[in-house]
């Protein structure tokens, strides 16, 4: 990763943790931008003890968590949570996302709809006008060549996401399959997003346009960060 | 279980099981009624050679299907089928069901939508003018309260379903949790469907409206079956 894209990922993170205050029950997302969220939240419930409680969307962030001194609780024990910080893949000019690159995007949805306030941290490469990242789809395993078929007849290609064993599937933190799905620039991403959902064995894909009215999307750049 | 119940089942399952023609993939649903359905199938094989494959919607089906000499497939074999054969909990004058007794829907909702032709095996007291039995949800353990708060807000009663373990909840095949939510009488079953269906981290409700062009119920009821 070039220097200025580990800043510009610094800058927002850094940002949004600030924006955390004393008693907040805080989503974390997963990705290497909340990863400086959570070293930022770190440093001051050390320095400025900070009194919070976040939310992991993936064992990856509770690990990262708990070794950062970030205390920890569930949905179980907050199903409401008063702000979530996570990525995107991309970000487009209304605010809808496609996220999942961390294989994360059905707890990351659970969160983010849990939450008051959806604060979205990115570096700038990834604001786009018109999403066309590929969209992860997590599906159980029973129903793979069902969503694979699906999506080609959506218009799409499905390639299933390799895992730690070559030619075998990611699994989930839900014990599920991911898929890459690329449909090249998708002109309706609310109705893109409601097909894929409703795929029969689809826990979740990675379009989410349904939190817009409570986002703050903050885009790191080399020097800075510019709220949206 | 009275015997006419007994009765009304089997010979709506044995109807069923007729339908079934050679070189048929048949998707094979869980629970009682389907029973009587797959050992009508294993004595058709055994004795009419009947050349089919089954495709189980749970593992007891699967278990109950090998020990019936029902030779198996897959989704991932067959995305397409000629036939699924499942039962209800509930069936309306419009061929809205509610399903899940048995924690299956979310397979049984997979292969229902990958066949071709769906027929619904019930004892004749499953029918019913208006939906009112609990409808079964399949959420991820990790969003348990959020879906149960959800159910509140939409009126409904949600109670996890107690599994093997006393207190502790039952766990899905697909190794999700099983929430019975109780809505009473239900007025407008497709959008209580989409609500359901959309709550971030659920795999698939029990109410199933989507399939009614290609549905065809059999009621049995202590003498014979009716074609609805």
């Amino acid at each position: 990763m070039s220097e200025n894209i580990v800043n510009s990922k610094k800058n927002a993170g850094n940002y949004a943790a600030d924006l955390v205050i004393d008693g907040n029950i805080v989503g974390l997302g997963t990705g290497s931008t909340v990863l400086y969220t959570m070293e930022r939240l770190s440093y001051r419930i050390k320095e400025e003890g900070l009194m919070i409680k976040g939310v992991p969307t993936s064992y990856q962030t509770a690990v990262r968590a708990r070794n950062l001194g970030i205390p920890l609780t569930t949905l179980d024990d907050f199903p409401k949570i008063d702000i979530a910080i996570d990525g995107a893949d991309e970000v487009d000019s209304d605010f809808n996302l496609i996220k999942g690159r961390g294989a994360a995007q059905t707890r990351e949805r659970c969160v983010a709809a849990a939450a008051k306030q959806f604060i979205v941290v990115v570096d700038e490469s990834k604001l786009t006008k018109k999403l066309s990242a590929v969209v992860p789809v997590e599906v159980i395993p029973f129903a793979l060549a069902v969503l694979c078929d699906k999506v080609k007849s959506l218009g799409g290609n499905a390639i299933v996401r390799e895992g730690v064993k070559k030619d075998g599937p990611v699994i989930t933190d839900n014990g599920q399959i991911e898929v890459d799905c690329d449909f090249g620039e998708i002109d309706n991403p609310e109705s893109l997003e409601t097909e894929l959902n409703n795929i029969p064995g689809v826990l979740s894909c990675g379009i989410f346009t349904e939190f817009k009215e409570k986002t703050v999307v903050i885009a790191g750049n080399a020097t800075g960060i510019e709220i949206l």
